[in-house]
């Protein structure tokens, strides 16, 4: 399956507190272009030192035969970035004339245009049962020694999170080192942040004459700040999001180091500078790349993530990556690349809340995030019908004294807004919809359509009712818990729909970690801004660092896995079931049904139980070469990829050594099919061991596993099994699912994999581009900023 | 010298904010009042087999007389407390026959009305030079074992400041409880907080039918948890308010223990009621009692903290005592006691900024305590003429959004007013005056007039000029620190003049400390309140339990020092000179000069020196006796006090052996006086010791001490001396002081005593009433609520 165009999507999600501060974006319509170039360093001439003078004179050659011709310096050809670890070739500002030129140079694979990246925190650790007494925090040391590269909007140094308290000193193999910049020193890197480097050469060159606003790796957006916190940032005492989530916060892998890789810039967000930052972080030497954003219906030859990622998984280093948030809808996924990590994300069983007590005693609790400790205490309840609306300015002001009643009518937000602006003391709203629950800049609380007659009918009945709200309430134990988030983007994979992604579920929604305090992190009333060190941000990419964080911690228990074995330990130990021991809903279905592998993978991910996960499905880069041969692919698009020729197309095969199983069937037509798969487990456990198949089968469809019972003498021993599903293609798109779970005798391991029969899905909601240069600046971070959880809805 | 009626003031000053969620005061009028009864126990019939049953029987008698002769219940007569420990007596209700027949009762010594009480903290133990190294701490061990009463509003119990970690066992010793009551259990004392007493009959008696809100030791006033956690408050790590003056928060004796007796009541604050406490204190056994209230204008014999704390003298507990706010008019001085230790409030080197960073790169630290972590960043800067006055709500309202220049014109609580209404994003208000500094709910900071021209000339060259302004910024070490808090009460004490009083200052000026979180701490916009679990609050009612704490400290270094020693080595070593190392400024002088001991007593409280003093002047209760014996008080009066006739008054003397020196004239006379006091010091050093006079003469008067060497032989030898001073009476009333201090020869010890020669000063500014029931609930706790530091100007 290949892609037609390059392009990625132009809706900017921003959310309006976020704009207040930002910058806009310079647009310039010259007709050069910035062009990612992958060439074939076995043509390299031996006149040539190094790649950088190869692929510095081969655009030379094109800017003297250029200039020849013209004299608007503009058009110039330019060199950006030359690659060597993650890609080999070269980013350069190119005319389409000089591009021409430049595909019959010798050694040229293959040229895109470089295009915008798409982007995708502390009770998740005890929510994910990581403890100091048993399991992979103990058994990892913690990650300590451990590198993740982050390839992001930079970092905040001064966050607590990079404090290097109980850090070991920086291991010698670092080739890393801390930049120098605009507020950014090497004096800010320490024993926990290793690295901080940037890459803007990418913006520089699609804007000239941008004033790039903050000329370092300090993280001027945040986004970097979180996620690097998530994944590795050190104890934190007492943090907590203006009072909401107290308690220490810390990253996954909280003796891990981090490296940070800035690529994503207010000046706006390029592929050349995101491979860039990958090529570096592969060079220095990084164990894990965690990275939160994606590009969208790219084919993997243009992704700049699959071709740099593919790099660092022949090196042994996971790349952990975002699925996106353009959820619920099939088919919406990005980063489907099958030698990463793909994650979605979900929910947390912690919620924030404000306790309304009335004077007769009864108490609601409701929903908050009111940023401050305010005081509304025995003050007036006024609930009457010609104010309830909460939509009149006009009738709010003449409002009496006290805390007002909002009716479940009209628009929650506009609601919110008017009693902002209004003299109550406070409000109480009543709404069912947890997506409207963003932002409450006055001292509000929502409570439920169910609380509600309570309520109404004592400040109905009592003329001198009055009421109390507590704010800064933290709930832990909600139930239920995970739940997929509706944002969440689904499979299948546009850009290979034949694995099955995501891979795993981590946690998205509503995570605390560090943040830049120079955003605004909250508001009260309508014009007073507020910054903090944390912030309380959803998204994918909040759960991508979940999973780099929890790799990085495998990797330190079992340096020698290969990428492959980590996430195989991943997949097949996630846990599908939620906190009351019944199967993950989807928050994205209407009907709040049971969430399918398309939206979370194999579910939960269970660090402590990837630690031992038994049998590994494992895979090595020809295997997955195997794959790239039966994509329709030139051999240039291939070596794109794999930059070698020491990789082969002798053996093309779908069947990738894959932990799940997808079979996809064209809804247009009518037929039955039988569709087998082929796959090798590595015996991980101690010794002998036998496994038997157990198979929870798809609605519909059938699996047939041949032998049923796999046999192991020996540890590292390798068994193969074959997988026959047969199924029916269905008009009404029909997903159905199952499992597939090998069970050893004395139960000690389970190795569960999800299994999928899904119509092949036509990406929708996706805007289609031309194949020139866009600036996309979407954010699938959801900024939660000021509570705005849901904002990519808007 | 006596007071012919004993009154105290009605003047209520509440802050506007707290009114907000406070009670209004019950008044009834019927003709019963409530008396406190002294009474001779020597008088007791043998029948009786306690003081209760006596005083019970007593008041019986009166009650069946007076059914006799009247219906009305109301007017029965009521025992309300039998006092054992800090008097001899009761407190009852009684008619004003009722109290004439019970004067003609044997053993009847003095009755006088109940009346109301004047009430009067964590960077001020590095202030005072507290350290763990050297010096009062450690030789104390934090206060361990010493136990501290407080007659105060109660505890929020749940405060951080009373935890026990780090605390060992109750002393055995000990006889105090934990009492029951409305949402106070036992559970919440524990070997930090080991006793928790109420006392509110007096209240009750004087308002019957009142609704006691919180009917148990709970604070919901917030002042005795701020003055206890002041006093012996925990370690609280990461304690700020509201982002300001960040760090560890700690009582002065940090080990110490903490015993709260609730004497002031949201319904009123009653003599009976503040008896009741001391007495229970004296008898439960505490060793330091600290008493942030005060009774003004009333003489010794019916001051029941002048009563109770003669009790308190004899068994060896120092009760340390709040000066009064009254300030800075001379002779306004409650608590003028000549056996407690009076303390005036002072300043603290630490001021909470805001800084404006300009556009061009200049940056300016004003003045701000906006409660929370507003972003104000590269915001326009708007100054015209039109709106700089920012007092009309019309013009602001029009503004362009941004940060609004107000001028220094005009009333800056209006201006921040308006500010607060109006949609600006910021402001920064210009204006020299310190005590207008109280409350910030905009995001706005005060400037100076110095640094407003640079400003100015900014905003108004540059039409794209912007400001950013960061907030949350404590600054330490600010210059002159201390200097004497203007509203702190001046000597003479109006009660006996003869003695000099304060007797020290210590930090009483925007002190944190823990405080009950739900009142309100702080406002955000006009509608928006803030509380807090610590509080900043100005008074002398910060000030004496910083004494009360290190009296706690000097108690558990020397446990068999009276106090008067622990009173003479405080004033004796205190510090007379500020951070600049020149003498210490008034701040209630409008030529801000050195302030005199009236203002300030020896000066600021230096606890490390006091632990090593070199010589005491120390006193018995026959020696206040023998003061008493000279002030024109009846047997009676004097009996009220004394409690026992094993004092008599065979040596009346007006020559107390205090450690401060002052000579009164009367202006109306034009005369030359020399006045001769003798003292005694006793050798505290190791050994023998030879100290030599140095005298620093008072502005036209003469000081000659005789001997002007003190040759010491042994330790605990004592030495007389005498000192004549000769000076001149003023028409001007001019107030001049100088010195006489005592320096070893070796250089070891400095005994310093400081020496004021005053007109004789009619209390001014105080409101006399009748010698009838005035409920007066003035607060000389300055509640610096939002920061209202010298509301008590209101």
């Amino acid at each position: 399956m290949s892609f037609s165009n390059g392009v990625c999507q132009l809706s900017c999600l921003r959310s309006v507190f976020l704009t207040f501060v930002m910058f806009n974006l310079h647009v310039h319509s010259v007709s050069v272009n910035t062009y990612i170039v992958h060439m074939d360093k076995s043509f390299m001439p031996k006149v040539f030192a190094s790649h950088h003078s190869w692929y510095s004179s081969t655009v030379d050659s094109l800017k003297s035969r250029n200039t020849a011709l013209s004299n608007n310096p503009r058009s110039s050809p330019t060199l950006i970035y030359s690659y060597d670890s993650a890609a080999h070739g070269f980013s350069a500002v190119l005319s389409p004339d000089e591009l021409e030129t430049l595909k019959k140079s010798p050694g040229f694979v293959s040229a895109y245009p470089d295009r915008s990246v798409t982007l995708d925190t502390t009770h998740t650790p005890e929510f994910l049962s990581l403890n100091p007494y048993s399991g992979l925090w103990p058994a990892s040391n913690y990650g300590e020694d451990i590198i993740i590269g982050v390839i992001d909007s930079g970092v905040w140094p001064e966050s607590d999170s990079y404090e290097d308290d109980g850090m070991t000193p920086v291991p010698a193999r670092w080739k890393g080192v801390c930049e120098e910049g605009q507020e950014f020193n090497s004096s800010m890197c320490n024993s926990k942040l290793i690295g901080a480097r940037y890459f803007n050469k990418g913006v520089i060159a699609a804007n000239p004459g941008v004033n790039i606003s903050m000329n370092s790796a300090r993280d001027t957006i945040g986004h970097g700040t979180h996620t690097s916190s998530t994944a590795g940032g050190n104890y934190v005492k007492d943090a907590s999001f203006f009072g909401y989530a107290k308690g220490t916060a810390r990253g996954l892998a909280p003796r891990s180091r981090l490296a940070m890789y800035k690529v994503l810039w207010e000046e706006g967000r390029y592929s050349a500078d995101v491979l860039a930052g990958m090529d570096q972080a592969i060079a220095d030497g990084v164990d894990v790349i965690s990275i939160s954003m994606g590009f969208d219906e790219v084919p993997l030859y243009k992704d700049p993530i699959a071709i740099a990622s593919f790099a660092a998984m022949e090196k042994g280093v996971l790349v952990s990556s975002s699925a996106g948030n353009e959820g619920p809808n099939l088919g919406t996924l990005h980063n489907g690349i099958p030698w990463v990590l793909t994650v979605a994300a979900g929910t947390i069983d912690r919620s924030f809340a404000g306790i309304v007590s009335l004077g007769d005693g009864q108490t609601i609790t409701g929903w908050t995030l009111f940023p401050a400790s305010a005081l509304v205490k025995e003050f007036s309840l006024i609930y009457n019908k010609s104010l309830s609306a909460c939509n009149s300015s006009h009738l709010l002001s003449d409002a009496p004294d006290g805390i007002i009643i909002c009716d479940n009518t009209g628009s929650l937000p506009i609601q919110i807004g008017r009693i902002t602006r209004s003299r109550a003391y406070g409000a109480i709203f009543i709404s069912d919809e947890p997506e409207l629950r963003r932002s409450m800049p006055c001292p509000g609380v929502v409570i439920s359509t169910e609380d509600a007659p309570a309520l109404i009918k004592y400040a109905t009945s009592n003329k001198d009712a009055t009421a109390s709200i507590k704010f800064q309430q933290t709930i832990l134990g909600t139930k239920p818990a995970p739940a997929v988030a509706s944002y969440t983007s689904r499979g299948p994979s546009p850009s290979y729909p034949g694995i099955l992604k995501p891979d795993i579920m981590a946690p998205g929604s509503i995570v605390l970690a560090a943040y830049s305090p120079n955003n605004i992190a909250a508001t009260i009333g309508a014009y007073i801004f507020l910054s903090s060190n944390v912030a309380m941000l959803s998204g994918t990419s909040m759960a991508c660092p979940h999973a780099s964080g929890i790799a990085a911690l495998l990797k330190g228990a079992h340096p020698d896995w290969s990428a492959a074995a980590i996430r195989s330990a991943l997949v097949t130990t996630a846990n599908p079931l939620d906190n009351t021991m019944k199967p993950i809903r989807d928050n994205g279905d209407d009907n709040m049904s049971f969430a399918s592998p398309l939206a979370m993978g194999a579910g939960q991910i269970d660090p402590n139980q990837a630690l031992d996960p038994g049998l590994i499905y494992d895979a090595t880069p020809q295997d997955y070469v195997n794959l790239l041969c039966i994509m329709n692919f030139t051999q240039s698009q291939i070596l794109t990829i794999t930059r070698s020729k020491r990789y082969n197309c002798s053996n093309p095969s779908s069947d990738l050594n894959y932990p799940s199983f997808i079979a996809l069937y064209n809804p247009n037509v009518t037929e039955t099919i039988a569709k087998i798969f082929q796959r090798t487990v590595t015996n991980m456990g101690e010794g002998a061991a036998t496994y038997n198949v157990k198979i929870v089968q798809p609605q519909g469809s059938t699996i047939v596993v041949s032998p049923k019972t796999l046999v192991f003498k020996n540890t590292y021993e390798k068994q193969i099994f074959s997988v026959t599903i047969s199924y029916s293609s269905h008009k009404e798109e029909r997903v159905s699912f199952g499992e597939l779970v090998w069970v050893e005798e004395n139960g000690k391991h389970t190795v569960r994999s999800p299994v999928v029969v899904s119509p092949t899905v036509k990406p929708t909601g996706l805007i289609s581009g031309n194949t020139s240069l866009l600036r996309c600046n979407k954010w699938t971070a959801i900024v939660f900023i000021n509570s705005l959880p849901e904002a990519h809805f808007l």
